[in-house]
C-alpha cells in the first residue's frame, strides 16, 4: 500500500483492498501495489447473497453513510442505513472509492512504488473500465461471487454498466441513477472546459503542484461550472430568485464581486471543494467519463450493448433520473432501461419531476428514496 | 470623439453619434464626449415612420448586414437586407452598438477625456438602462420621433424593454427575440463564473492589461462557457455525437488535449473571439445583464412592468425564442408577450422547436425568418 500523500483525503472508516499486482489498465500500462478504499454496512449473509455494491460519482469518497468506524454523516446518509431505502439490516452494502480518486484509492497523487515519487501525470490513462475492474476485485476479495444488486450514481452509473459488461454474472440486479451508457457531447464539452480551467491555471504546472502552489483558481472554476450543470435553472429561480446578499456579505470594494445569493451559493460550493480534491485526480476521472461508451464493445450499438448485460446475468433493473438533468439527461436512463429490457431483463425507467437536476439523487430523497426502496424490497 | 484604442474593434462601415455631454449614468457618474457606433440600411421615409431599430446581444457590433459602406457579411446577414425578413427596401433599419462595448461605442477601453488615459475600471457602472438611453439618443439624432419597431435579441431584448419603459412612445411595435424582462439566477451564475474566469486570470490585473498581457486564458474560458450555454445538448448530440478528431488534429503529446469534435468546435469559437473583444467591456456588459430587472420600476411585478409598456405606446408585439434555450428560457419570452397583452397590446408568443438553444436566432433562419417577416409585414 502507498503511504498517504498530501493530496489524498481518506475518510477514517476506510478499509483497503490490495489490487492484484500488476493490475492491468485497459488503455495500456499497469499499476503495482495499488489499492481500493471501501466501506461496508450490515452483515454478509451465510449464503453471501445479500450484497449490494454502490459505485459513486466523480467526487465522493467511500463514506456513503455513518458507521461504527466513522459516525460522521456520509454523502448518502438519508439513503443508506438500518431501515433506510438501502436497508443495512437486510443488505450487506459495500461502497468503493473509484480507482484514480484521491479519497483513499490509488490515483495520481499516490506514490509510484517504482520511483518512490507521486505518480502525477505518469499515472496510466484511466478508463471507466479500470474503475469497474478494480471494484470487481473488491467484491471478489470480500468473498462475494454474485451481488444482489449494483447501484451506480452518475459516473458510477457508467462504472456499473461497465462492471456488468466485463464481469459476467457479477450481479443479479442493477439500479442506474442519473447515469448513462455513453458520454454525450454536451457533457464532454462541460468536462473538457473544467479540465481546461485547471490546466490553464499556471499553478497546475503540468500536474506538479504542492500545497503552496495548488491550482486554486482552476479548481474554483471547475467546481463552480460543475455545480451550475448539476442543478437546474428552474430550481434556482424558486430558491434564489434575484435576492441580493446583505451588504455586509457583498464585497463593496470589489466592483465585480459577489452580489446575488446565487453567487454566494456557488462560492460556498467552491470553498468546500477546493484544496480537498486532488486536481490531477479530477482530470483523470473527468476524462474517463468522456471516453466511456458501452457500445465500444457492441459495434457502436448502445441498445445492443445494454441488451447483452441481461445475457450477462442481470435479471432486474431500475433506471431513474431527474427530468431537469442537463448533464446526464433522463433520455439516457430511459435508454439504459430500454436496452436491458430488450435483452430480457425486467427493467423499469422512472423520470422524476425533481427540480434539482443531476444532483437530485443527492437531495430529493422523497422521490429517489421510495423508488430505490421499492425496487430493493421486490428483489 | 475618443481616438481609437488598441482594444477597440470598429467595423469600417460604422457611423458615430455623439452623446449628450455630460451623459448621465443610471447608477451614478457621467460620461463626457461619449459616442455610439451605428450602421443603417434602407431609406428613411419622408414621414419618418418606417424606422426599425435593432439592439444586439453582448458581443455583436453594429454591422448586422452588408452595405455599400461595408460589403462584408454582417452577423444577421440572412435576416436583414433588400427582400429579407427585415426588408431594407421597406424599412430604414438602424443597428446600434451598445454603450460600453468595444466595437466603436464608448466603453472601458475608450479614452477618458478627463485624463487622456483609457477608462479601464474607472468607467462608470454600466446598466442596461444606460445602453437603452444611449440608443434612444441615436434614434432622436437621426430625426426619428417614433420607431415603427424596435427589435432586441438576447441582451438586446432587455435593452429594448428598458428603452420602451424609459422613452414613452418611442416605438409602435416590438419584437423580443430570446430576451427577457429580468435575469434569472441560473444565467447570473453562468455570467458570474465567466467574469470570475477573466478576473482570476493574472493577466487581467485589475483591468490593466495590454496586448502583451491580454488575459487570454480567462477570455477562453468565458467564451467557451458562453458557447456551451448558448447551444443545446440535443443539437450537439445530432451534430457531433462521439466523433473523434483526426489524429493529425488531436494533440498526441498533450494528455488532456483535444480529442472529440465538440472540443474542437469550442476551440474554434474561442480562437475567433479571444483578442477580438475587450475583457473589461465584457465584464461591464455581462454585469449589466445580471442587474437588469424591468420590474425594478414596478414594485417587483414583472407583468405589471411589461403591461405598462403598452401604456407607453407599444401597440403590437412579438416575443419569440427557442424551446431549447437554457440561458433565456422561452418562459421568459412568453412572459414578455403575456405582460404586453395584459397592458392591451396585440402580443404574440412563439416558442420555436429550434435545437440550437439561445443561439437559434443567429442560425435557424427557417424558423425565425418567417416569424419576423410575418410580424413586420402586418405592421
Amino acid at each position: 500500500m502507498s503511504p498517504a500523500h498530501p493530496h489524498e483525503f481518506i475518510p477514517p472508516g476506510s478499509r483497503f483492498h490490495a489490487l492484484a499486482s500488476p493490475f492491468p489498465m485497459k488503455r495500456g500500462g499497469v499499476l503495482h501495489g495499488a489499492r481500493i478504499a471501501y466501506e461496508t454496512w450490515g452483515t454478509l449473509s451465510p449464503a453471501r447473497d445479500n450484497a449490494v455494491l454502490i459505485l459513486t460519482g466523480l467526487s465522493p469518497d467511500a463514506h456513503a453513510a455513518s458507521s461504527a468506524a466513522d459516525p460522521t454523516p456520509g454523502w448518502w446518509e438519508a439513503m443508506l442505513g438500518p431501515g433506510k431505502p438501502i436497508d443495512s439490516d437486510r443488505w450487506f452494502v459495500v461502497c468503493v472509492n473509484s480507482l484514480g480518486s484521491c479519497k483513499g484509492s490509488t490515483g495520481p497523487a499516490s506514490i509510484d512504488p517504482a520511483t518512490g515519487q507521486a505518480y502525477l501525470l505518469s499515472f496510466p490513462e484511466l478508463s471507466i473500465e479500470d474503475i469497474a475492474d478494480a471494484a470487481a476485485e473488491v467484491v471478489r476479495g470480500l468473498g462475494i461471487e454474485r451481488l444482489a444488486c449494483v447501484i451506480g450514481n452518475s459516473m458510477g452509473g457508467m462504472t456499473a454498466l461497465s462492471l456488468l459488461a466485463r464481469h459476467r454474472r457479477i450481479a443479479r440486479a442493477h439500479i442506474n441513477i442519473s447515469g448513462s451508457a455513453r458520454a454525450l457531447p454536451f457533457s464532454i464539452a462541460v468536462r473538457s472546459l473544467q479540465r481546461e480551467a485547471i490546466r490553464l491555471d499556471p499553478n497546475w504546472n503540468g500536474g506538479e503542484y504542492d500545497d503552496a502552489t495548488y491550482p486554486e483558481s482552476g479548481m474554483r472554476i471547475a467546481r463552480k461550472l460543475g455545480v451550475i450543470t448539476y442543478r437546474s435553472a428552474l430550481e434556482w429561480d424558486g430558491r434564489f430568485g434575484r435576492v441580493r446578499l446583505d451588504e455586509s456579505a457583498s464585497a463593496e470594494d470589489d466592483p465585480f464581486g459577489l452580489e446575488f445569493q446565487v453567487e454566494s451559493y456557488l462560492e460556498g460550493h467552491a470553498r468546500r471543494f477546493v484544496r480537498r480534491y486532488d486536481p490531477n485526480s479530477y482530470l483523470y476521472l473527468s476524462r474517463s467519463m468522456d471516453w466511456f461508451d458501452l457500445a465500444d464493445q457492441a459495434g457502436g450499438d448502445t441498445l445492443a450493448a445494454l441488451a447483452a448485460l441481461a445475457g450477462n446475468g442481470v435479471e432486474q433493473a431500475l433506471a431513474i433520473g431527474a427530468n431537469t438533468d442537463i448533464l446526464f439527461p433522463v433520455q439516457q436512463q430511459q435508454e439504459v432501461a430500454e436496452g436491458l429490457a430488450r435483452g430480457g431483463a425486467e427493467a423499469e425507467f422512472i423520470g422524476m419531476d425533481s427540480p434539482q437536476g443531476h444532483d437530485a439523487f443527492l437531495v430529493d430523497f422523497e422521490r429517489f428514496g421510495p423508488a430505490v426502496r421499492g425496487f430493493l424490497d421486490r428483489l
